[in-house]
Parts: C-alpha cells; sequence; structure tokens
C-alpha cells in the first residue's frame, strides 16, 4: 500500500510535468523551438557544480542546485515573465507567491515548508547560495542566446543597456562570471545583436 | 579575459544543449510529443531530493543528484536505446563507452575524471548511491506512462513480464518504491496497458 505521504509526493511530481510546455524566451540551440523551463532548471543545476569553484564565497552546492530545480516551478501558475518585459514585472512578485502556495501546497507539510524556504531565498538574492544560484540562472541563457547569435534579443529588439542593467551584482559573488557575462554583452553589442 | 579551464568549461555546457533534442519513448503529460534527455534528467534530480526518505540505506543525496543530471550525457553519441530493444542494448555499452570518453572528455582533466566517475558508478550500479538513482531513472517513465493511459507501452506491445523483469532489484534500495513499480505494473495489466 502506497501511503497517503508518499502519493503527495508523486501527485507534486506529476504535477510538475507541466514545466516541460512552459516556454522561455531562449532559443535551443539544435531546434527551431523556444527552451522550456524543465530545460533550463537541468542545464543550470547541472552548472552549479561544474562551475562550483568560480563562487568567490563559499556556497553549498547540494542547496544551489535544490533552488535551481525548483526556482521556477512558479511558473506554472505565474507563467513565464521575459527578463525585459517592464509591466509583466511589476505583477510578478504577487503572482509567483499565490502559485508557490498552491503548488508547495501540494506537498506533505515538512517538505512544503522546505521547498517554499528555496524558492523564497532565491527570489530574496540575500544568500551567497542564492546569489550564485542567481547569477547561473542569468548566465546560461545568455550563453544561448550568444552561440545562436542574438536570435531573441534581435526578435525584442533589446538595447545593451538593458541587458547590463539586469545584469548587476554578479561580481558580489563570482568575479569570474561577472567577467563572462560583460564579454558577453560587450561582444553582442559589437555585434549588433545588441542595440545602443 | 577568460581563461582555458573556464572555456572548456563553458564548451562542455554549450555541447550539452543537446541533450533538449535526444528524445526518448516517453511521453510528457501535457503535449503530443515524446519527453527529452533534459526533461527528464531535470524530473528525476529533483525527485532524488523529494524522495530521499525512501532509501533504506544511506545515500549522499548530492551524489545522486549529480549522476541523474549527467547520466544521459553520453546519448548526445550513442542516442537513446529503448529499454525493451534487446538488439539495440547488445552494443549499447560500448556505444555509450566511446560516447562518454569523447563528451567528458571536453572539461579540464579533473572533471573530466569526475564527471566519467560519476556515470561509471551510475552504470555499474554496485553502490546505494548506484542503486537509488537507477530506481528513480526507471519509477519516472513509468509514472509519466501510466499516468498517460500506457501510450508508449501499447504502442511498443509491451508485456507486463518484459516490464517486470527490467525493474527487478528495486528492494534492495528501497521497499517503497519498489511496491510504487509493483501497484503500477500491476494496475497497468489490469487495465490491458501492458499486454499477459
Amino acid at each position: 500500500m502506497i501511503n497517503e505521504r508518499l502519493r503527495k509526493q508523486l501527485e507534486f511530481m506529476i504535477e510538475l510535468d507541466k514545466m516541460k510546455n512552459l516556454y522561455r524566451q531562449t532559443y535551443v540551440l539544435h531546434e527551431d523551438r523556444k527552451e522550456n523551463d524543465a530545460e533550463h532548471s537541468w542545464h543550470i543545476a547541472l552548472m552549479a557544480f561544474l562551475l562550483e569553484e568560480y563562487a568567490d564565497s563559499p556556497v553549498n552546492t547540494l542547496k544551489v542546485m535544490k533552488m535551481l530545480l525548483i526556482h521556477d516551478v512558479v511558473e506554472i501558475d505565474a507563467g513565464d515573465t521575459y527578463l525585459y518585459d517592464d509591466e509583466g514585472n511589476k505583477t510578478k512578485a504577487e503572482r509567483e507567491e499565490k502559485s508557490a502556495q498552491r503548488i508547495f501546497g501540494l506537498l506533505p507539510d515538512d517538505q512544503k515548508e522546505e521547498f517554499y524556504g528555496l524558492w523564497r531565498e532565491f527570489e530574496d538574492k540575500q544568500t551567497n547560495d542564492a546569489k550564485f544560484a542567481g547569477v547561473l540562472d542569468r548566465i546560461q541563457p545568455m550563453l544561448l542566446n550568444y552561440t545562436k547569435n542574438g536570435q531573441s534579443w534581435q526578435e525584442h529588439g533589446i538595447y545593451s543597456n538593458q541587458v547590463r542593467n539586469r545584469n548587476t551584482g554578479a561580481e558580489e559573488i563570482s568575479e569570474s562570471l561577472a567577467e563572462v557575462i560583460k564579454n558577453i554583452i560587450d561582444d553582442a553589442t559589437d555585434k549588433g545583436w545588441l542595440k545602443v
């Protein structure tokens, strides 16, 4: 017999399958389609241990990975808000909080608390773990977009200063990854993929 | 300046984008298409910490998650081999070993060794970590397939004994998850989604 606790956990897992059809603004590299939240989350969780050496202050890699694997599940109800959508970003926090309550509320109480806590910490960006996770969350779409000749930036007519302003603070946790971000923006601007 | 080490790591990460168009036999729940390796890997890495309490012997959850995030990258060169494809499974080990050498070989030497080691350990299924990771890798597609009325089993005309034979040993590491697997197979057989 499967007990009530395990049943809730499996139902949560089934609910999360919706992440596979939540499409972001970034394109995958080898098909003509956008990336979904499940793919993005996989990619950055893997980056967390691939690149952990670049965190300039100590981070808990296990916690960073957990955060990254669940940070976007609130989009199941709240939808994806494009980083450069100023209107959408005004209501984002409220929509996502409501979604977090429902989705993590599917779990047994102790895990609801743990998962909500991980998500909240990621959003608040006050800890080293959240700051490092945040840099990985930003750098992955930039790398894909750069590798694909800035396709998503060009479609939305994004200015280099918009990207710069949305990517401040990386140097607080990683000089090396801040340098990668800077190089990408500079080079994408030189190539005309970002407007000036 | 981005140094040689970081450049290799970023190139590895870019190479791994191919996981997003490696399609498996399982269907995602909310679109009429198959699941890809990136999505599958995300889902099971998340299950690793959601369900860690069901490992009957101690496991290192961080290691289990790392294994699960990278266990399928060898399919970039070797392709996906369906669990019930007996011919394909004869040459699988050799094809995947070659792929592991090339793909992990993109990394700096120390990380090549670490990643190859994680993959090898997962494949060999000798440690508790690998056994637990293996159960999650099996249970996730079964849950999806069961939730979608056995679509993939029905398309391939799979027999319940084939599924049973491919899913032995789960009880070595998790009585509870072995029970879930048993329940799924029994019920899918009763419903006629698996042949007898």
